[in-house]
Formats: C-alpha cells, structure tokens, sequence
C-alpha cells in the first residue's frame, strides 16, 4: 500500500486542524484528566457523520444529524462523565447552548458546530461548566494538542486511542488522523463508542459520507464488546483540502478509501483491545461462507458470544462454543464442512477440521490463547464471502467495572 | 384459576409416567450424581416437541426430528456430560443406537423414544455407557423416581427444576409434571434447555404441538441467561390420556392452555434464576408497545443486556441502561414517554417517569435490589403491547464458570 504511518500522529496531524483540551469537573468525581476538548479546522470542511441506531439517542445525536445535514461542520465539542442522553428537551437545550456557544467564540455560522458527549446516563449536563472549559480551549488551540484532546474525550477506557497515516497521491500528499473512545456499551451499529477522522484532502461532502459508510460497515460496525448499542455513538469524518489535493480519479478514490479502512479499522481493534475488562483482543475471521452477509454475521456471532468470550479469557480452545455461535448467528451456515484455526503470536493451532474436532495439543492450544491478540479463523467452504470482527474476552473485570459504575 | 400445585411434583406426577435414573460416568469425571435419565408412559401418547434454531445442532436433534413426524413417542432417553454436538455421522449414529436399544427394552415401536444429550460439545458420546445406564434404569423405572430423572439431567444447575399441577375440568382431574434443565446457553428460541412436560389429559398431537408453541413462546422463549442459543434445546410434551379426560371443548382447550402456560413460565423462571453464576432473577416486564411483538422485543432486550445485568449484580439501579437496551431492541419505542419502576419483596422505586429520571432514593434503590428476585417494570404508552421476559443477573461466577468449563 502507498500509505505511510505518521509516527504519534492523530486527529491534528492532517493540516489546518488544531484542538485542545481541558479540565472542567463535568462529573463532580475529582480528576486529573481532562474532560472537555475541541477539534477545529482552520479551513471550510466538507464533512460526514454516523450516528447510533438507538431509538434512545442521547441530545447531541439529535442535534448532529441536523447539523450534518449542512455538511460543512468545521469543529467539535466533546465532553466525557455525562452523556446528556434521556434528559429530554431540556437535554436538547442545553446541547444546542454548547454548540451556539462555540459557534460565536470560533466565528462560526449556524449548525458548523457538532458536539458530542460520553458517559453517566440520566443526568443533566452541566452545561455551564462546559461552556467554560470551550472559552478556556477556544484561545489555545494547537496542532499539538490533538493527544490531549484524545485523552479528554476516554471515560473507562485504559489508553488513548490515535492515529495518523499518509498517502501519496497523484496530485501531492494527503493526511488522514483519528482518535476515538470506547470501551463498554460497544455493539455494532455504532458501539459507545466516539471516532474523529480528519483529512486534509480535498472530498465532496456526498463521497465523505460513502467512504465513511463503506469504512464503518468494516470496522466499527464489526466491532463489539458487550452486545450494547450505546445512545451516544457517533463517527465524524472532516476533510478540510488543506493539502490542495483533490480526491477525484478513481485510482485516487480507491486508494484514499482504502486509507480510511485501514484507519477506520486500527481505530475499531484499538477499541475492541481496550473493551472494559477486557485481556484478549479477538479478532474473528469469517471465510467460505454464501456471501459477504453471512460471513459478517458469523464473525460478529462469534465475536459477540459471552460463552466464547469467558472461555477466551480462561484461556480454553472451546471450540464447541466458537461453531455454536456460528449456527446461531442467522447466517446459511453448514457446519459439517467447517475448519477452525486459533491463532496467535504463539503459533497456531487446528481445533476443528471438515466438521470435526481435532486431537489437537491442550497444551499448544493454552499457548497460543495466552497471547493478547488471538485470532479465530472459520472457514465454512462454502462461497466467497469473507469477513472480519473484533471484540474481547468476558472478564472478572467487567462485571466488576459495571457493577458499580454509577455509584 | 382452576388449577392447583402438586406439592412435591414434578414429570411423574401424571398417571401413567414413569422414570428412573442411574450414574454410568459419562463424562470421566467422577461424580455421585446420576447422568442417565429414562421417561415412560405406560400409555400410547400424543407428543409434541420444539427444538434448537441452531443450525449448528446435535445428533439428537436431528434424530428427534424424525421421531416428532410419528407424533408417538413414548420414552425419553436423556444423558447429562456430553451433548452428541459436532460429532458428524458418527454422532447420529451413537444417538441412533441409544433409541433403537431403548426401543428394543421397552418394547417399543421405531420412533417410539427420543433421545437427548447435554453438555460438553465435540467430544464423541460414549454410547456403551448410555446403553448400559438404558439397561439398568428401565426395570426400575417407577411413579417415585421423577425427582431423580430431574437430578440426572442438571449439569452446571444448581437446583433440581421440577413442578406438577393439577387441573378440575368439566370431564375430570388432569395432571400436568414437567421437569428442566438449563444453566448456561440460555437464550431465546430455546435454551441449553431441555424440558419435558407430561400430562394425563388426552390430546391430539396436533393440538398438543400448538398448545406447546404458545406456551414456549411466553415461557422458554422469552428467557435469557447469555444470549448463547445452544445446539441442543428441546422441550418436549407427551400426553398420555391416562386421566381418561379429553380436551375438547374450547373451556376446557383454554383451561388447559393456561396451566400449560403456568407450568413452562415457571420452568422458565427457575431456568433463569438458577442461570450460570447467577445471584438475581430478573423478570422485565414491558407494557404499553404498540404491539405484543414490539412488547417482546424490549424485555427480551433489557433482560439480555449484559450491562443491566452487570448493574443488578452491583445492586445499581442504573435504569439509563434499562432504556438503553430498549432502545437498540429493534422495537418501536418512544423513550420520551416511558415509566420505569424497579420492584422487589423489599418495596418499589419509580426510577423513571414520563421519560426522565426521577430523583429516586438511592438507598431503598439498593435495597430493592438486594432481593433475589427484582422486576423491571418498563411503560411507554403507547399501546396494548405488553410481554414479560425472564434472565439473571452476570456475576463473577458466571465467569468463572464459563472460563474453565471443559478443561
């Protein structure tokens, strides 16, 4: 691939974007980190965005979707400790006070603005706070900052999650950078979970929002923790064309594309890997199914099984519970003819073949589960459809950091 | 109603049913508690059965099947241990030979005795074991033993899961027994469940597997431990007409139908309270969807969602993630409208009311959670829609268990 990793890089490594962060107390919990920060470009972007699936969407979704719909938002505001969702209309009100504020201070117009919030269900936003901390981030904002702004926006999550690439095109260099935010709630069709892509190459606001699609479809949405859609999820695409390079051939197309799965894709595992509890990255490789369908169905299925999850974490090959949460996925699913490979920096071991379970070594087997990343092959030999899912073990952790995470 | 427990009852409480039990090692692990199980009518019956939506199913389901078309079994054979899944050719015909051997015993006809299996899948059934269990239970089989069939088939169960009933109709008494099994892999469109349920009424098997697919539908399937369908679930219904009552009239067809519906309900109910590592029973009860299918959908969703879960473990009355999970259902919900009322033996709290939080006492919050048995009470409002789904609570045992099942 033509594309190169920008060492440290992230969201302000692509040109004309700067960000900044700060500490406001948004949960009145004491804390060192930040929890509020801003992504600005300096340029007219053309920008893309999805949001949850949840019927239950929290105010900024409510007020992303209007504001995407003038495709040319050129900043963010994100707080973490308090996801303003389930706080009705008054939720909405304060939303829209936060963007209306950082539209006047950014000498912005109307619905420019997209803001986000992650965290406690149920209570009001503390909206004053917020806007304090967009005064104090508005005046020193930086290409620097964009690691600070990745540390602002984790609630559970262990470490930021940032990344940067470059491509080389006809017409000169592009950047692509990202950060996001995970950890529980994390289910395909958007996850708790929070991602930022910026681009300084130039796109059309119609062809950002396809890409976006087409890129989520093989990342965030393969991606899943705990089976729970979250009422803030949300992914932003902005592409300001301070590079001067227009994505307009469709070799270019195909190669920027294939740039943004490949960030879409670190983002969504990086997440996965720091799921809440989580010791193992899974990544599930679904191959020889019917179609593509099925083979994301089988993938996620298998990726998303407490069962398979548990064992994973206990380090047991239980096979079984890998091929039953392939039948039970609704995919066309033939099981009579089905390999199964466990796979790790440890090497990697044959668990099941033609159907059948393998005599394999336990003890090869407790290696190669020992390792952080474990990847689970099936293969059905049964068509071309092929897919990828990632997710994490079901730990002790977990259960200890949902059982009391409110209070 | 018309109906009234049986104190003590439990599969044989009809007239003309008869079980016994025995212990043959079927998994190598050395155990005092029985793991074979035989069911008897002494009568010719009209049977009905529901099995596994896994495609990835086990050799006895697809053998009872076949043995279904008949629509005459009279026997069950059931070995805990080894579930007869992912064993190909060979497992079918292991699962084969146990029938045909019970057949020959018991005098019956071909297809006359399904066969079941639960536990670990993948591992070859040791078939001389079960024939030889087949053996030494069937001349002993009496009235008295139904209790020891419901121990033989437990696995990681906690409890014996067992119930009878007894039933005043315009012809007569009738009796219904039913005995389960569930633990792990529990979700709906059956579970890692096998249940039987035997009555002395006489039915049609045509009626007989009507009455059992409404009834799972309230019951069987509307519960969830992990959201793992296992490739073993059935529920089997065999009536008898040893009561010399008929069902017939639509009174007595309606009469009988509830008690069917009270019996796997609270089957169902035990199933879930006695789910793997579980310390709650959660009964989520949703009203007010527009419709029943929309009803079900939500408490399905809020009783499987592994955060919620989490919460009730922690005793958090965490309800943010209560509508979370009704909002991703898939269900046509309007949060802005929603009541949601936790309950227990310990008293009732109003978490949530006209979609907002409401500033509720954290502390009798908590101690209606500490109870064994919590109810959410979800109302949106909006309809007549109403559904009740059962699931427990995910603890650190769940993991635990399910970290070291097969090794």
């Amino acid at each position: 691939m033509a594309y190169q990793l920008i060492e440290g890089g992230g969201v302000t490594s692509p040109k004309g974007f700067v960000a900044g962060a700060c500490y406001v107390g948004v949960k009145s919990r004491k804390s060192e980190k930040p929890d509020v920060a801003v992504l600005y470009s300096e340029y007219p972007t053309s920008c893309a965005a999805l949001f949850t699936t949840n019927k239950f969407c929290a105010a900024p979704v409510i007020l992303g979707r209007e504001v995407l719909k003038k495709g040319k938002a050129r900043a963010i505001v994100i707080n973490s400790g308090n996801a303003n969702a389930a706080t009705g209309a008054q939720g909405i009100e304060d939303a829209k006070r936060v963007e209306q504020e950082a539209e006047k201070l950014l000498g912005l117009g109307e619905d420019e603005v997209f803001v986000c919030s992650t965290g406690v269900i149920g209570q009001r936003l503390p909206v004053e706070k917020v806007i304090d901390g967009v005064h104090k981030i508005v005046p020193n904002m930086s290409a620097e900052k964009g690691s600070e702004a990745a540390w602002a926006i984790m609630t559970t999550d262990l470490v930021r999650k940032e990344v940067a690439m470059e491509l080389k095109l006809s017409g000169g260099t592009v950047r692509v950078g990202a950060m996001a935010k995970g950890s529980g709630m994390i289910h395909p069709n958007m996850a708790t979970m929070l991602a930022y892509v910026t681009t300084d190459a130039k796109l059309s606001a119609d062809v950002a929002q396809k890409m976006l699609k087409e890129s989520a479809d093989k990342s965030f949405n393969m991606m899943t923790v705990d089976g729970d859609t979250s009422t803030n999820d949300s992914l932003f695409l902005l592409a300001n064309g301070a590079s001067g390079v227009a994505i307009e051939t469709e070799e270019d197309k195909a190669a920027f594309a294939a740039l943004l799965d490949e960030i879409c894709i670190d983002m969504a595992r990086r997440i996965a890997s720091d799921g809440e509890g989580a010791t193992h990255l899974m990544i599930v490789e679904a191959y020889g199914l019917p179609t593509e369908k099925d083979a994301k169905l089988v993938a996620r299925s298998i990726a998303g099984s407490s069962l398979f999850k548990a064992a994973l974490f206990g380090k047991d090959a239980n096979w079984g519970r890998i091929m039953a949460a392939a039948g039970y996925s609704g995919a066309d699913v033939d099981p009579t003819k089905a390999d199964c490979i466990l796979k790790s920096a440890a090497g990697e071991v044959v668990v099941m073949q033609d159907g059948f379970g393998t005599d394999f070594s336990e003890e090869l087997a407790k290696q190669v589960l020992t390792e952080h990343d474990v990847t689970v092959v099936v293969d059905f030999h049964s068509g071309d459809g092929q897919a990828t899912a990632f997710g994490c073990d079901l730990t002790y952790d977990y259960v200890k950091i949902n059982g009391d995470y409110r209070t």
